[in-house]
């Protein structure tokens, strides 16, 4: 399983692991999930306090699905040599859905970037490669992308 | 690199990644890194604030040289299908020990148990993997050794 969000990051880490782990056999299953935050994120935002009308979060909800499937549909170009892809749209918290997913599907190996879910999200939910890391039974590959890939060093 | 310690997990771990890492060419190196952890350590377990005499001490640094060799042994035998593997034994934190020859040996991925160097140690070492997977810059997989490998459960 790949746990995909918008970032560069996590689509480095799916060509990675496909670049780099061995697909035993061809009923190898590669799952690609994207958690849609929980709505109190986007409420976050605002900073206010003022509740947003069912018009504006129809709205979110509407773009959040975009956001989702243009992802997803990124990521599966990514997996264009591999049969067996699935994707996955979920809702809440990234750290506790992906450990969820993981342990109800019986993932063999939970692929993820090390700093998904963008900088002001993470600031709300925490650390979600550090949250499975430690909450997942089977073996987690964290990856990051470099910052040097176009030869700059840093 | 996989850092091997004296703990089942880490073998675990490597067998683990023998198996599911792809090996791309026979030029790929295996690097088997066992870190002894400072005297602070050994000190620590006494409790009292008593300094050891330099017997005691000089004792266990043979007992901790032989424990080195002895879990690399057996962490050799494991990649015995391996071409290229490269044992290497460092003193110090292992946190920063293992960050430290990631970076300066250019490592392409870091394997790791996820609950190594032990209870005691790690109370007062806090979590190796977690550091790692946080400071390292190349890609790093934590792998769990499953509790009920043998049929028992917990």
């Amino acid at each position: 399983m790949v746990a995909i969000d918008e970032g560069e990051e996590s689509i480095y880490a799916l060509t990675w692991c496909l670049k780099n782990l061995v697909f035993q056999n061809s009923k190898d299953h590669l799952i690609l999930l994207y958690v849609k935050p929980p709505r109190v994120v986007y409420s976050a935002f605002d900073g206010t306090g003022y509740l947003f009308s069912s018009d504006i979060t129809a709205t979110m909800e509407k773009y959040s699905q975009q956001v989702a499937d243009c992802v997803l549909e990124k990521a599966k170009i990514v997996c264009n040599d591999v049969q067996n892809v699935e994707t996955r749209i979920e809702n809440g918290d990234p750290r506790d859905v992906i450990c969820q997913a993981v342990q109800k599907m019986g993932v063999d190996i939970l692929v993820m970037g090390s700093h998904g879910y963008g900088v002001i999200k993470r600031a709300f939910l925490g650390s979600v490669s550090n949250h499975c890391a430690q909450n997942v039974k089977c073996p987690v590959l964290i990856v990051k992308k470099p910052k040097s890939t176009t030869g700059g060093d840093d």
